[in-house]
């Protein structure tokens, strides 16, 4: 099975993005992509920069207009495809939705971003409600999906709870990037903590981890930062936490990868992490904290 | 604070092994060291690369004479010890147990390794009963200190409990090593994978991590395999999984390190992980698998 992941570099215009994002989708096609991965929100411009009721209008349903579009190009290329929407369920409910297709065009299942950051700059809390579906993966022609989104990948538990529900690959459509006020030395401080956190959440479970970032400067429009710089650095990790292929930071790109699943059944056979886990110890992992 | 790390090669010589972790001790000591970690089972060779009754002769009780000898020198020295040892509770019960020991002398505490491995040359589940104290950090007069031991280095939940029970450091003596039979790339990606899930825990808890591993070939009394080349490489890494400091993997040498408490605040702050866990929706991490 042949992965794609594309990174990309979004501008303000919706249907350029799109148009550009269904370009790369039929270039990974050709080169034998079986599944293809977007980056977070991947038909805007991250527009969690600032609080602005009007970025509301960016919301859409699922089904909707994207899955359609979407959905039809999965027909004609023969591709899963994951793609990353804001959701609108009703006024005043959004998520933060991923969306796999499947390669009839129809769509194969969804998954609601569970943990929602707020921090500086991303102030995602005001436009996504929690997911409400919980951590499950997602089955597809190409295998079982354990699709979720951007923050969730700071989370092992989430990793975790789709690994043991038989998923084969994680899969993280993000947005993440640079303060480039931030020094040189703290930048690659989080860039690297990224990559190491999902690299070991692929060596704890014995399992491909996916990670689609997108990439460029997006300007501030409150002028009260300097934006976000997206690292992009998409890369794909194997189960033993071995990076097997990494994209630039600052190029529009696309990475192809094979995924081979005897190797998740031999390595979780050298390393048998599951038959051991202490499960009569964590009902306190269900607490905030432990006092 | 400034913890050490002994990285050593053990011999059959239980003496001589003792004298030298001793000699080490002082030495870090007169470094300034506040908080000393000895390797897994530092008293002896790593006896579990064979299933052998007369192996349990190694045990003893805790208070127990390595508790008193090391005690004294905790007491000279002024510093806090992290001991490991091979336990003795009653005919047919043993643990794999790590001991703190107060600058006084006094021990602090005790950690038995919940998790026990048992494949090629670490057949543990032969000597050691799995722990029944759970994951409970231990508090010195150097910090809230969640220690553990090796195997249970590959657990995300276990990590995740001594940080949310306040745990300042995660700490795991720790016995691993090379199959000398193994290819270079092999051998490569499980000394990559240790660091990697490591540096994870750090990164999802915001908090120190320090492992300290034994080094040098232990042969396998049995003759079946090539023995164990314990792969050294003692390290220390930061709350965002920073490497701070790393020993070469076949030194025998001690690992110095400042720890600011003052960084984990602010890491926390940043990142504020703990403050969104779906702790709604982790219930199934108390399943074995999840169908």
């Amino acid at each position: 099975m042949k992965i794609a992941l594309i990174q990309q570099a979004n501008s303000a215009d919706i249907q350029h993005n799109k148009e550009r994002l269904k370009q790369q989708i039929r270039k990974a096609a050709e080169l034998g992509a079986d599944l293809i991965v977007l980056p977070e929100l991947h038909n805007t411009l991250y527009f969690c920069q600032t609080e602005d009721v009007h970025h509301f209008d960016l919301s859409e349903t699922i089904p909707g207009p994207t899955t359609d579009e979407f959905g039809s190009l999965a027909k004609e290329t023969g591709c899963v495809l994951v793609l990353s929407l804001f959701e609108r369920i009703l006024p005043g409910i959004y998520h933060n939705t991923a969306v796999v297709i499947e390669h009839d065009g129809n769509i194969a299942g969804t998954y609601r971003k569970m943990h929602i950051p707020d921090d500086p700059g991303f102030y995602e809390k005001f436009y996504f409600t929690p997911g409400d579906k919980g951590f499950d993966p997602i089955d597809t022609s190409v295998g079982r999906l354990g699709v979720m989104v951007c923050w969730d990948q700071w989370y092992p538990e989430a990793a975790r709870l789709m690994a043991l529900k038989g998923a084969e690959i994680l899969i993280y459509p993000t947005a993440i990037g640079y303060d480039p006020r931030d020094t040189h030395e703290e930048q690659q401080r989080q860039k690297d903590a990224w990559m190491t956190i999902q690299r070991g959440h692929a060596v704890a479970n014995g399992i491909y981890t996916a990670s689609c970032n997108r990439t460029g400067l997006e300007l501030d429009p409150s002028g009260k930062s300097d934006g976000i710089l997206f690292w992009g650095s998409s890369f794909i990790a194997g189960p033993q936490g071995e990076l097997i292929q990494q994209l630039k930071e600052d190029s529009e790109e696309i990475l192809i990868a094979e995924i081979d699943r005897g190797r998740m059944e031999d390595v979780r056979r050298i390393w048998p992490f599951f038959r051991d886990r202490r499960i009569d110890e964590f009902e306190d992992l269900c607490k905030r904290s432990i006092k």
